[in-house]
């Protein structure tokens, strides 16, 4: 432990990645209880489910899409901080809501509010997001493959913000507007990595910055 | 982190397997949640559950093999690639939905519509499960060893989803029929590996292809 | 990868007490969710949980007594085969049966019916355990140590499956002789090991049999 | 294994930390289910929950503190033995109550009854974390460093205890001062370790005791 306490044990990051992927796990399962089995045998009676499905699937994506980006993230972490544990307690915190806002938004049959409060739950993991990274990048690895990665993904993640942000106003004209949004930032997260850092970073060059 | 973008820290095949494992532990476990406690106090109200007694053991049974299944695929990957993250949150995914369908059948004593569903349920991941070997084939271990593992292992999933597909018009004419060919696969793929191989791999010689 | 199929791959063993201790850990705490908040905010009300809340206390000392034992146990493991996976999953899956009988157990206020179904769903992850324990044995550590713990064990196994079937005719007479047949096993295996090493082996020399 | 039955492989405390990690991401998500989504789509309906999420808030804080001090904890542990494993399945039992208490607390509007069980619900996971501590003291490592930590960390849980206890009385006035209380000690814990040091070590000298 060196003075300012950081945690330096070898497997302490290790730990960090098992517990966020313990929560991550839970999240991501505890959203299929919302489906909840028809009374009635029939397929008329699950196909009403249709929305609940719709929204499983989108929020599905997204804390997937969290964990692909949250174990590349931590690929670049060196040492344990207390910066760092909290910012990731705070990113999980903010993912937990997800599960509420997908049954509302399901339940609701992606009615206004329930886009609103949707968008909303999708804005503050982005934000929660980019304060871990920037934890992660003051800290963790200095190589230039790092630089890079950290510069593409902060843009990435500014990116994904506005286009939520965006989706806010658009709600008001048509929710499927504001679902629109969320869908398009799950479509442009998903592409292949190579892809992504050509978007993100065609004008910095491949070796230093 | 070469220029594809793939992750190459060592133990990052170890953090994908834990948040499968994860993902895996909680829907065997939420499963058993369907087991509702009768509010009679007797062994009538308890000999009532049968049905969905029955389906949790199948559906455990399904689960439970395909995380054997899985643990032995990802013993022979070497690297972890977009492709691998995205086909095994897609595996993922499809075996999410294995609680509803179950509980559907239960609770309506393995009807038709429900048996339909549960066999549709039991398709889709047999599906992803192709997508992800192939991946893991592609980029992993090339030993004869492996070869040989990805060659049965290929032919047994195939072999499956046609038992479940056959299942489907099967169970137009009794529910039964569908049910019995869920529990054929189930029994199957239980038998020791070295059964297993001999079964699918008669014709290929042991070493080399 | 052996000629018989097995696996053994370094890290395997770690894959499957994962997977176990995922398991588990839902087990353990889903349990929780039986303690239901009362809608009067009242002592009265907090007093009435007291049956739900005895019986979740020893079905949460239950399965922490599996979780000690299984970790112990597989310490003396050596290699992954068939086998030792399926009992495993047999022990997980006898397990999680054990939320619906407390649920039962604690609804009934400990009655006949509910007692026996507890002890029933007691004696099942005994005998898996016991059968778990023959696989670690015949492919585990062979070293002095390793035969006195498996013999240590395998008398407590059985004692401990005795127990609980002597407890099922007591039940008859009352149901709390059942209920103490469970917590006497509980606090036997909560004894120190060295006191149950002691207790025993008093008749097996220490080094070798 | 030595004489006195302590487990000793290597990543036997691995495992202690991996089941831990489990409990504690299960407790802290399944508190995020209280959070019921209103039947009603408006934002009053959402508004009515806001003593659900408070409760939520504080809860979480309080159990990602504890992960946080755990996984500081056991950073200084250096074998398993009976008393650490009990010890730690005590502090889990403990803390997984809180999801029980942080319900009532939320469904009752932070009402005398509700705030007086939520303070017991916090004690008994902070004397068990003594407990915990002082068997990692007991066996852990020996370093200055880790006598420090131990000593600044005592100090701190018998402060944290003691202002739970102080709560109690204050409830009876007032139930907001028992949360204040509870808030209190969760803002003290988020203090950078350093702090946190300086605090509670301000007359230990940095080298020896």
């Amino acid at each position: 432990m060196n003075e300012a306490g950081d945690i330096e044990r070898e497997d302490s990051l290790t730990r960090v990645e098992a517990f966020s992927d313990g929560v991550l796990a839970i999240i991501i399962t505890i959203m299929v209880l919302e489906l909840k089995t028809p009374i009635q045998e029939s397929l008329s009676a699950l196909w009403a489910l249709w929305p609940i499905f719709i929204a499983y699937v989108l929020s599905y994506a997204y804390v997937a899409i969290y964990w692909v980006n949250h174990h590349r993230l931590l690929g670049h972490a060196r040492v344990v901080t207390s910066g760092l544990l909290w910012s990731n307690m705070l990113l999980l915190f903010t993912l937990s809501l997800i599960p509420f806002s997908t049954a509302y938004l399901g339940e609701h049959h992606f009615g206004r509010e329930a886009t609103l409060l949707y968008l909303v739950t999708m804005i503050t993991p982005a934000l929660a997001y980019i304060l871990l990274q920037s934890r992660v990048a003051a800290t963790g690895a200095k190589t230039v493959a790092s630089r890079r990665y950290h510069k593409a993904s902060h843009r990435k993640g500014l990116a994904a913000a506005a286009i939520y942000a965006l989706g806010i106003p658009l709600t008001f004209l048509s929710p499927w507007l504001g679902v629109a949004c969320a869908a398009l930032v799950a479509g442009f997260w998903m592409l292949p990595w190579s892809a992504m850092d050509r978007l993100f970073l065609d004008r910095v060059p491949p070796a230093g910055s």
